[in-house]
């Protein structure tokens, strides 16, 4: 079978609604804070560790380009996850599915830009952490804890994301 | 009184213990992960949120400019404070301080370096975030719950800190 042909869009918040939550300054601050000088965007994802404890963790990963091949997603069926530009590569390729009785199914990719982070949903199939134009470091805001916490699920056809 | 002029130190885990954790890829990875293509440095920060919950937001904020005025630090007694650039200005400057006797005391400044972020502990007295070279968007990762949890104090005589 021939692999599937994705085309990244655009990370935004109603499109990646569905999956998790896009973390930037977007619209007008919630709250003017340090004499004015400073815009408050309050609160900006669905933080999720269950019965485990957040914690922060940077990855350090290996730029991909496109085309570039997915042949396996994972999800964390304990808690969200949260990935945050901090160095390097500004942005990153987010292959994203949703579920039909364990199986990814319709995949997606995103393409996020400077100053964009991304907060995965518990339980969202997704491609591991894919730095654009450069290698990068993020910050990971996940859960520590007991249990396993890593579903995998190898593609069969594979996909390809191409350049948009 | 004249102000006390402070020269900023280079930010390292080492010189900023007894304040927080520096957020950053350093030294080798805890984990190889992504079949040998990311490198995990595991969960570097010591959050705390008490009796509240994790919120994860974005401070966008104005450039500072060395020589830089502080007249104001403040504190967060009921959790820590993380700091992470996540576009524009990519460092910052970190003004901290010891605590003596609910008074700040022995104030120090860092400029933080590309892909560090920090970590503040609960209760360390520290100024707004200020960063250098440009105005930055920060993902901010702290307590979100009822109760008083920014305490002030105005600085007199007053800091400037000044160019390394």
């Amino acid at each position: 079978m021939s692999a599937l042909r994705l085309v990244p869009e655009s990370l935004t918040a109603d499109g990646f609604a569905g999956y998790g939550d896009v973390i930037e300054a977007r619209g007008r601050p919630d709250l003017i804070i340090n004499a004015g000088r400073c815009g408050r965007y309050h609160d900006l994802a669905r933080l999720d560790f269950g019965d485990g404890r957040p914690g922060l963790s940077v990855f350090d990963a290996q730029e991909v380009v496109l085309p570039h091949r997915v042949d396996l997603v994972e999800r964390h069926p304990m808690g969200s996850q949260a990935f945050l530009p901090l160095g390097g590569a500004a942005v990153m390729l987010i292959v994203v599915a949703g579920d039909a009785g364990g199986v990814p199914s319709g995949l997606r990719a995103f393409v996020s830009a400077p100053g964009q982070g991304v907060n995965l949903q518990r339980g969202i199939w997704h491609g591991v952490l894919t730095p654009l134009g450069g290698d990068g470091q993020f910050a990971v805001i996940d859960r520590v804890g007991a249990g396993d916490n890593l579903e995998e699920y190898r593609l069969d056809p594979s996909a390809v994301v191409v350049p948009p």
